[in-house]
């Protein structure tokens, strides 16, 4: 019953949109758009949410999405045991978080069953391209967790993460931009 | 010749019903419906093969697949020389698996030519995502391959694997599971 | 204006070429076609360009690509900064490459701008499946930079890289293919 719920009230409405969106162009309107269809059809989703293409999202009714976030093209992202995204966070394209896990059994996957743990990505924080982040991690807030990194174990606010599987590299500290929108960057090459 | 009779055999028939299936939620119906249609062009397959959408098999002629195999989102596998996956394997999403390689001449890859040997996954294998498997490798019977790893030799049975490249890091022994359906998940929540 | 002149001339239709394209069977014919079509719509292209699908490639205006080269399913390209492809070079599938890179401000990478630097990759080289390039990043000539690398610092020609972070691992020298060729292949397998 709950998961015929869950069905008709998250995973077909969200499939719907995303297969529609899926057909537009990834550039600043088209994101925003499927951003907000999409919002519709998750546990939580606070405001500005943008999602590129080609992303799936299993679960959704256990996803929280905070303010202004942004999912890249080809994340998988599973939320069965809760998925939380605070605000301000970015996922670049390809990376993976699961909330469940397959355990062995008979030295076989299976038909093992699983574990499930929930995941909470902390504000602001960067998650780079690749990046996979098992379940039951907290990943702290103003992390940059760098390209191919595959995170295991909970991180400290604001620290920069890498590596398989992943250590803390050093502090993630402000630094300078040279731009912060197209017109200014557009500006700054001529 | 032999060309021409894998494109109509194998190559065509699988696209389409790759492509004609993409449009389906990931749902545990549709990845069941999508396995049976996909079965028929793929060398050899057995039964209850389950398989997500946005998955790239080039060559399945050179493809076999045990009982009870999951092929998660957006894997890519090309079995030219021959990709034997047992029974009872998982691979999560983005797993990169090929049987040819390419070799350098005149410090240039592009027509250095390629070599090819077949792969072969171990029974009850669990290949986490983003993991890609140098081709000549033979992964045991049982294994865990951590998320990012880079499989560039064969690994023993009943271990698990890790790291870029991958190394042997313990022994994969069995643990309990918290549920084995999602019935029993809903229920373990109540 | 500018952004609106690249939308026109290289954004939108190069998303309609890969859209409708994407339709076709990735065989030695739609690639080539692909890449066809593709080359009219990125800021530079050589003779005989291959592409796979599901190809993402942000800012096309910013892309010069070198002859022969072949970029593989899923690959995500922003060349905003401006990404310089030079000849016979092998992308495999789900690298991602990008120009700019986020900037933490107030510990939060949301609302922190971005730098952006070119990036070059090298004549000949191969980058094999999962590998990601950081902005700024020179990759030399006849390079493999091995499955799942990040790299994050420039390379020297003829060199096997690898590793996250990826470091030099020896001299990339030539080998012995088997074969040059489908036709070979088979000839060599009976």
């Amino acid at each position: 019953m709950r998961e015929l719920k869950n069905q008709l009230r998250y995973v077909l409405p969200l499939w719907f949109v995303l297969l529609i969106t899926g057909l537009l162009p990834d550039n600043r309107i088209s994101i925003r758009v499927r951003g907000f269809l999409a919002s519709f059809f998750v546990k939580k989703c606070g405001k500005n949410f943008t999602i590129a293409s080609g992303v799936v999202i299993n679960n959704p009714q256990g996803l929280e999405i905070g303010d202004h976030v942004y999912i890249a093209k080809g994340c998988w992202l599973n939320a069965m045991a809760g998925l939380k995204i605070e605000d301000e966070v970015i996922f670049a394209p390809y990376v993976v978080i699961s909330t469940t896990q397959h355990v062995f059994n008979n030295n076989s996957v299976r038909f093992g069953g699983s574990i499930a743990k929930p995941v909470l990505i902390g504000k602001g924080s960067w998650l780079a391209s690749h990046v996979s982040v098992k379940c039951g991690v907290k990943i702290g807030k103003g992390n940059l967790i760098a390209a191919n990194a595959s995170v295991t174990k909970n991180t400290p606010d604001n620290k920069i993460v890498g590596g398989v599987p992943a250590k803390i590299i050093r502090d993630n500290i402000d630094t300078k931009a040279s731009f912060s929108s197209r017109a200014e960057f557009e500006k700054s090459r001529k």
